[in-house]
Protein backbone atom coordinates (compact mmCIF):
# COMPACT_ATOMS: atom_id res chain seq x y z
CA UNK A 1 0.00 0.00 0.00
CA UNK A 2 3.00 2.53 0.68
CA UNK A 3 3.95 2.66 -2.60
CA UNK A 4 7.52 5.00 -2.31
CA UNK A 5 8.34 7.87 -0.40
CA UNK A 6 7.11 10.57 -1.82
CA UNK A 7 9.10 13.36 0.00
CA UNK A 8 10.98 14.05 3.55
CA UNK A 9 10.41 17.51 4.61
CA UNK A 10 13.07 19.11 6.31
CA UNK A 11 13.25 22.53 8.09
CA UNK A 12 15.78 24.36 7.32
CA UNK A 13 17.06 28.39 8.05
CA UNK A 14 17.74 29.18 4.74
CA UNK A 15 17.24 27.80 1.54
CA UNK A 16 20.37 29.23 0.10
CA UNK A 17 22.70 27.48 2.54
CA UNK A 18 20.29 24.37 2.59
CA UNK A 19 21.27 24.10 -1.02
CA UNK A 20 25.17 24.52 -0.97
CA UNK A 21 24.73 20.75 -0.06
CA UNK A 22 22.95 19.22 -2.54
CA UNK A 23 24.12 21.56 -5.24
CA UNK A 24 27.76 20.17 -4.46
CA UNK A 25 26.66 16.85 -4.58
CA UNK A 26 25.25 17.56 -8.47
CA UNK A 27 21.30 18.11 -7.70
CA UNK A 28 19.66 21.11 -8.34
CA UNK A 29 16.15 22.65 -6.88
CA UNK A 30 14.06 21.65 -10.11
CA UNK A 31 10.75 23.63 -8.24
CA UNK A 32 10.63 26.46 -5.37
CA UNK A 33 7.26 28.14 -4.44
CA UNK A 34 6.04 30.24 -1.56
CA UNK A 35 2.97 28.80 0.42
CA UNK A 36 1.40 30.98 2.58
CA UNK A 37 -1.12 29.37 4.49
CA UNK A 38 2.42 27.61 6.01
CA UNK A 39 4.08 31.03 5.89
CA UNK A 40 7.25 29.32 4.21
CA UNK A 41 9.20 29.31 0.86
CA UNK A 42 10.01 25.81 -0.44
CA UNK A 43 12.39 24.35 -2.50
CA UNK A 44 12.36 20.68 -3.75
CA UNK A 45 15.05 18.30 -4.83
CA UNK A 46 14.64 15.25 -6.52
CA UNK A 47 16.41 12.03 -5.41
CA UNK A 48 15.82 8.65 -7.37
CA UNK A 49 11.66 8.52 -6.95
CA UNK A 50 11.32 10.54 -4.53
CA UNK A 51 12.27 14.18 -3.30
CA UNK A 52 13.90 16.48 -0.50
CA UNK A 53 11.68 19.45 0.27
CA UNK A 54 13.44 22.50 2.21
CA UNK A 55 11.34 24.71 4.20
CA UNK A 56 12.18 27.76 5.54
CA UNK A 57 9.96 30.51 7.37
CA UNK A 58 8.77 33.24 6.47
CA UNK A 59 7.39 34.35 9.73
CA UNK A 60 8.34 34.05 13.53
CA UNK A 61 4.62 32.42 13.02
CA UNK A 62 5.34 29.79 10.82
CA UNK A 63 4.70 26.47 12.16
CA UNK A 64 8.04 25.68 10.61
CA UNK A 65 9.63 28.68 12.63
CA UNK A 66 8.48 27.04 16.16
CA UNK A 67 9.78 23.32 15.20
CA UNK A 68 13.28 25.21 14.03
CA UNK A 69 13.01 27.18 17.62
CA UNK A 70 12.29 23.93 19.40
CA UNK A 71 14.33 21.78 17.97
CA UNK A 72 16.47 22.95 15.72
CA UNK A 73 17.23 22.50 11.68
CA UNK A 74 16.15 18.93 10.89
CA UNK A 75 14.11 16.57 9.28
CA UNK A 76 10.01 17.86 9.83
CA UNK A 77 8.22 15.09 7.94
CA UNK A 78 7.85 12.19 5.97
CA UNK A 79 5.11 11.79 3.18
CA UNK A 80 4.39 8.57 1.30
CA UNK A 81 2.75 7.87 -2.12
CA UNK A 82 -0.08 5.21 -1.59
CA UNK A 83 -2.58 3.75 -3.43
CA UNK A 84 -5.80 4.06 -1.72
CA UNK A 85 -5.62 7.11 0.61
CA UNK A 86 -9.01 6.68 2.27
CA UNK A 87 -8.60 2.63 2.53
CA UNK A 88 -5.28 3.36 4.71
CA UNK A 89 -6.78 5.96 6.82
CA UNK A 90 -9.56 3.51 7.46
CA UNK A 91 -7.19 0.65 8.01
CA UNK A 92 -4.88 3.03 10.36
CA UNK A 93 -7.32 4.17 12.15
CA UNK A 94 -9.42 0.52 12.98
CA UNK A 95 -5.77 -0.72 14.32
CA UNK A 96 -6.26 2.68 16.70
CA UNK A 97 -3.53 4.89 15.14
CA UNK A 98 -3.83 8.26 15.76
CA UNK A 99 -4.89 10.58 12.67
CA UNK A 100 -4.63 14.20 12.47
CA UNK A 101 -6.96 14.16 9.72
CA UNK A 102 -9.45 11.75 9.28
CA UNK A 103 -10.74 12.79 6.14
CA UNK A 104 -8.00 12.99 2.89
CA UNK A 105 -7.77 16.69 1.43
CA UNK A 106 -6.72 18.55 -1.20
CA UNK A 107 -3.13 19.16 -1.27
CA UNK A 108 -0.90 20.86 -3.71
CA UNK A 109 -0.22 18.99 -7.16
CA UNK A 110 -4.10 17.27 -7.28
CA UNK A 111 -3.20 15.22 -4.57
CA UNK A 112 -5.28 14.01 -1.41
CA UNK A 113 -2.90 14.45 1.34
CA UNK A 114 -3.89 13.63 5.30
CA UNK A 115 -1.28 13.59 8.17
CA UNK A 116 -0.68 10.64 10.88
CA UNK A 117 -0.46 11.73 14.41
CA UNK A 118 3.47 11.23 15.11
CA UNK A 119 2.71 9.46 18.49
CA UNK A 120 1.39 6.56 16.34
CA UNK A 121 4.67 6.36 13.95
CA UNK A 122 7.49 6.71 16.48
CA UNK A 123 7.24 9.95 16.31
CA UNK A 124 7.50 10.80 13.09
CA UNK A 125 5.07 13.55 11.48
CA UNK A 126 3.85 11.38 8.55
CA UNK A 127 1.71 12.34 5.13
CA UNK A 128 0.17 9.88 2.85
CA UNK A 129 -0.38 11.15 -0.13
CA UNK A 130 -2.55 9.92 -3.45
CA UNK A 131 -2.07 11.44 -7.28
CA UNK A 132 -5.72 12.01 -8.47
CA UNK A 133 -3.86 11.91 -11.91
CA UNK A 134 -4.32 14.80 -14.13
CA UNK A 135 -1.51 17.37 -14.29
CA UNK B 1 25.25 11.98 -8.38
CA UNK B 2 22.57 11.21 -5.39
CA UNK B 3 20.89 7.77 -7.21
CA UNK B 4 17.86 7.48 -4.49
CA UNK B 5 17.52 7.54 -0.68
CA UNK B 6 18.78 4.28 0.38
CA UNK B 7 17.17 4.21 4.24
CA UNK B 8 15.84 6.51 6.42
CA UNK B 9 16.82 5.65 10.09
CA UNK B 10 14.59 5.74 12.82
CA UNK B 11 14.99 5.67 16.69
CA UNK B 12 12.53 4.01 18.49
CA UNK B 13 12.21 2.65 21.69
CA UNK B 14 10.57 -0.32 20.58
CA UNK B 15 10.67 -2.30 17.11
CA UNK B 16 7.46 -4.19 17.93
CA UNK B 17 5.46 -0.95 18.85
CA UNK B 18 6.68 1.15 15.71
CA UNK B 19 5.82 -1.56 13.41
CA UNK B 20 2.74 -1.29 14.19
CA UNK B 21 1.80 1.55 12.03
CA UNK B 22 4.58 -0.26 9.00
CA UNK B 23 2.65 -3.40 9.18
CA UNK B 24 -0.88 -2.15 9.21
CA UNK B 25 -0.37 -0.28 6.07
CA UNK B 26 1.03 -3.25 4.23
CA UNK B 27 4.62 -3.57 4.82
CA UNK B 28 6.19 -5.96 6.84
CA UNK B 29 9.77 -6.29 7.85
CA UNK B 30 11.79 -8.29 5.55
CA UNK B 31 14.85 -8.13 7.56
CA UNK B 32 16.03 -7.46 11.53
CA UNK B 33 19.64 -8.02 13.18
CA UNK B 34 21.89 -6.75 16.01
CA UNK B 35 24.20 -4.04 15.41
CA UNK B 36 26.82 -5.11 18.57
CA UNK B 37 29.09 -1.99 17.76
CA UNK B 38 25.76 0.84 18.09
CA UNK B 39 24.07 -1.54 20.36
CA UNK B 40 20.95 -1.61 18.58
CA UNK B 41 18.27 -3.85 17.06
CA UNK B 42 17.41 -2.94 13.58
CA UNK B 43 13.88 -4.01 11.46
CA UNK B 44 13.81 -2.93 7.51
CA UNK B 45 10.62 -2.04 5.69
CA UNK B 46 10.92 -1.17 2.32
CA UNK B 47 9.15 1.41 0.65
CA UNK B 48 9.77 1.29 -3.53
CA UNK B 49 13.41 2.00 -4.29
CA UNK B 50 14.10 2.73 -0.64
CA UNK B 51 14.02 1.62 3.13
CA UNK B 52 12.85 2.40 6.81
CA UNK B 53 15.65 1.22 9.10
CA UNK B 54 14.26 1.18 12.73
CA UNK B 55 16.42 1.43 15.61
CA UNK B 56 15.83 0.00 18.94
CA UNK B 57 18.65 0.35 21.74
CA UNK B 58 19.79 -2.67 23.66
CA UNK B 59 21.80 -0.48 26.04
CA UNK B 60 21.61 3.23 27.48
CA UNK B 61 24.98 3.49 25.99
CA UNK B 62 23.36 3.01 22.46
CA UNK B 63 23.92 6.54 20.63
CA UNK B 64 19.99 5.55 19.54
CA UNK B 65 19.94 5.31 23.24
CA UNK B 66 21.12 8.70 23.93
CA UNK B 67 19.71 10.55 20.73
CA UNK B 68 16.11 9.31 22.08
CA UNK B 69 16.93 10.56 25.65
CA UNK B 70 17.84 14.03 24.09
CA UNK B 71 15.18 14.57 21.15
CA UNK B 72 12.74 11.53 21.96
CA UNK B 73 11.82 9.10 19.15
CA UNK B 74 12.19 9.96 15.33
CA UNK B 75 14.09 10.35 12.28
CA UNK B 76 17.34 9.81 12.76
CA UNK B 77 20.03 10.20 9.49
CA UNK B 78 19.17 10.11 6.00
CA UNK B 79 21.23 7.42 3.51
CA UNK B 80 21.80 8.26 -0.12
CA UNK B 81 23.03 6.07 -2.30
CA UNK B 82 25.59 7.75 -4.48
CA UNK B 83 27.45 6.52 -7.48
CA UNK B 84 30.71 7.05 -6.54
CA UNK B 85 31.18 7.83 -2.89
CA UNK B 86 35.35 9.00 -2.86
CA UNK B 87 34.78 11.41 -5.67
CA UNK B 88 31.09 12.37 -3.65
CA UNK B 89 33.59 13.10 -0.59
CA UNK B 90 36.30 15.05 -2.32
CA UNK B 91 33.53 17.31 -4.33
CA UNK B 92 31.92 17.86 -0.55
CA UNK B 93 35.41 18.97 0.88
CA UNK B 94 35.92 21.21 -1.66
CA UNK B 95 32.92 22.57 -0.59
CA UNK B 96 33.70 23.36 2.46
CA UNK B 97 31.23 20.34 3.31
CA UNK B 98 31.77 19.03 7.00
CA UNK B 99 32.83 15.34 6.88
CA UNK B 100 32.48 12.97 9.78
CA UNK B 101 34.42 10.52 7.65
CA UNK B 102 36.74 11.71 5.31
CA UNK B 103 37.07 8.36 3.76
CA UNK B 104 34.86 5.63 2.97
CA UNK B 105 34.36 2.52 5.24
CA UNK B 106 33.50 -0.48 4.85
CA UNK B 107 29.79 -0.59 6.26
CA UNK B 108 26.92 -4.03 6.14
CA UNK B 109 25.55 -5.24 2.72
CA UNK B 110 29.06 -4.64 1.15
CA UNK B 111 28.53 -1.10 0.97
CA UNK B 112 31.03 1.95 1.58
CA UNK B 113 29.72 4.42 3.53
CA UNK B 114 30.62 7.77 5.13
CA UNK B 115 29.27 10.06 6.97
CA UNK B 116 28.57 13.95 6.27
CA UNK B 117 28.26 15.93 9.50
CA UNK B 118 24.76 17.76 10.34
CA UNK B 119 26.22 21.01 10.60
CA UNK B 120 26.73 21.20 6.45
CA UNK B 121 23.08 19.44 5.85
CA UNK B 122 20.91 21.81 8.33
CA UNK B 123 20.80 19.25 11.10
CA UNK B 124 20.40 16.42 8.82
CA UNK B 125 23.11 13.15 9.84
CA UNK B 126 23.73 12.20 6.24
CA UNK B 127 25.13 8.91 5.17
CA UNK B 128 26.51 8.09 1.53
CA UNK B 129 26.60 4.75 0.25
CA UNK B 130 28.24 3.34 -2.42
CA UNK B 131 27.30 -0.61 -3.39
CA UNK B 132 30.20 -2.74 -4.73
CA UNK B 133 28.56 -4.98 -5.80
CA UNK B 134 28.97 -8.93 -5.34
CA UNK B 135 26.20 -10.23 -3.20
Amino acid sequence: MLKRIDHIGIAVKSLDEALIFYKSIGVSPYHFEEVESQKVKVAFVRVGESNIELLEPTSPESPIAKFIEKKGEGMHHIAYEVSDIKNALEVLKSQGCQLIDNEPKVGAHNKLIAFVHPKSVSGVLTELSQDMGGH
